[in-house]
């Protein structure tokens, strides 16, 4: 998918809100356990719920990974039941990936080619070439870690340099020279609102995946506040908010209604920005 | 596996090899590819040709994810080989992960309980409680990215605060707070040896995982001089050079000759430290 393809997304479903999928097999609803395939069978039923309010579905791999091969055919048949059915939206492999040349290469072509993922989450640890690898894919983004959500956070993404510039900056500003919005987001997460405003400046155009509403606690009226473009140039991510707001038969019902509730908000902050068609 | 099981095992082995299975398929010896598992079946046999020269094995799991649910049996299949054939070997998953704790957790069971690794490569960019989860493990190891091999490493790694203490040492110092020699190891390749004179002030008794000799070009005698401590404390990993050393059927020998020879330096290595039993 494009950029302008996700922005008419948005436009379209007045949301910017990704569900992450983060699809915990111990955390499902009961009465799915004993079902032959109780993730893919929750999967299926929190996307068909959601997906009118949704513009990107984020699976973390790890909960997937974490169940070897009956996982990996978890994760396998959820991307393809997403882009049979709701082929309109953006699909964004959590990852984390960063390796050497050669292996990025391998990640790349397992997430974008074998997978058909529209994005990879990747770390920037290891510079440029462990990146590059992902961006020769046409219409594909990498989302690179820049500000994560979490508490320790700050360790290693505030160590600044003489100038006073944290690693989270450097990251995106030397990231901005590799690539661009086309093909380049940065993860930002919603606890550090207040920093959007010096991403926005290294940043100016790239969307930002933002990590943190909901269940860990940060605001979307202070995410759009500080982090939105004229194109909107956020993707907002709730995972356990949505995915487990029930635990009974009704399970997507209770889904779609915080989905919804985030969509309805989303849609009055993109309105008084006049981002519509 | 301890940590002073470990060093029994260099001692015992007169080696700090590690072989990396990087089991790329396309570059397989021809003849394997008409069989149902090629990867499998190289792995085995490079597996039972190097063991004698090998205190590790490391599979890079992307050569694996990169095919899907096959790769995922063939990594499974090889782990469970190495465990019940080779249960003296050192086996770690080069995954190169890190994310919030609660996702940290899932690969520290997929890697630990489901596969059985004694380590996981772990990416430091998210901070201490991306690592903790892993930590949490009886005698299991954390080997955290610190100064890798790959040419574009300088680009963060180098980032240095106002006391010129760069980004790669303040990861080492930091992860020392949370961990010890006894569940912490770092990468730092072998390409950057004279860096390990600051690596060693900083982690003067941690293991390092440290590829780059061979296919990268790092020497062997550089990485002994500025990086080995009392107990060895060196884990020297080769991928391509060893397991693409030949392409014909006798592939399997070639391996292991190229095997053979890092064996003998590092024995000589040993003894000339003094290190054996």
């Amino acid at each position: 998918m494009t950029y302008n393809e996700l922005v008419k997304q948005i436009k379209v479903k007045k949301s910017f809100l990704c569900v992450g999928l983060d699809s915990d097999i111990t955390k499902l609803p009961k009465h799915l356990i004993e079902l032959k395939r109780p993730v893919f069978e929750f999967n299926k039923a929190i996307i068909d719920a959601t997906a009118p309010y949704t513009v990107a579905y984020k699976p973390n791999l790890a909960f997937y990974e974490s169940r070897g091969i009956e996982g990996w055919k978890d994760l396998e048949d959820t991307v393809s039941y997403l882009k049979k059915n709701y082929p309109d939206v953006f699909l964004i492999a959590d990852a984390k990936r960063g390796d050497i040349g050669n292996t990025s290469k391998m990640y790349a072509e397992a997430f974008f080619k074998h997978l058909s993922f529209d994005a990879v989450t990747v770390a920037p640890y290891m510079g440029s070439d462990s990146v590059q690898p992902f961006l020769e894919f046409e219409s594909k983004f990498v989302i690179l870690l820049a500000l994560t959500s979490n508490k320790s956070a700050a360790e290693f993404q505030y160590f600044s340099n003489k100038e006073n510039q944290s690693l989270f900056l450097e990251v995106i500003q030397k990231a901005n020279e590799w690539a661009n919005e086309e093909n380049m987001m940065f993860v930002v997460g919603a606890t550090k609102a207040s920093m959007l405003v010096k991403v926005r400046e290294a940043a100016p155009k790239n969307f930002l995946l933002v990590p943190g509403v909901g269940a860990q606690g940060g605001s979307l009226q202070e995410v759009a506040k500080y982090g939105m473009t004229a194109d909107c140039g956020l993707l907002v991510n709730a995972s356990r908010s949505i995915i487990f707001a029930g635990s009974d038969e009704q399970f997507a019902i209770s889904a779609a209604a915080e989905a919804k509730i985030m969509q309805l908000e989303m849609s009055e902050l993109l309105t008084s920005k006049g981002i519509f068609e």
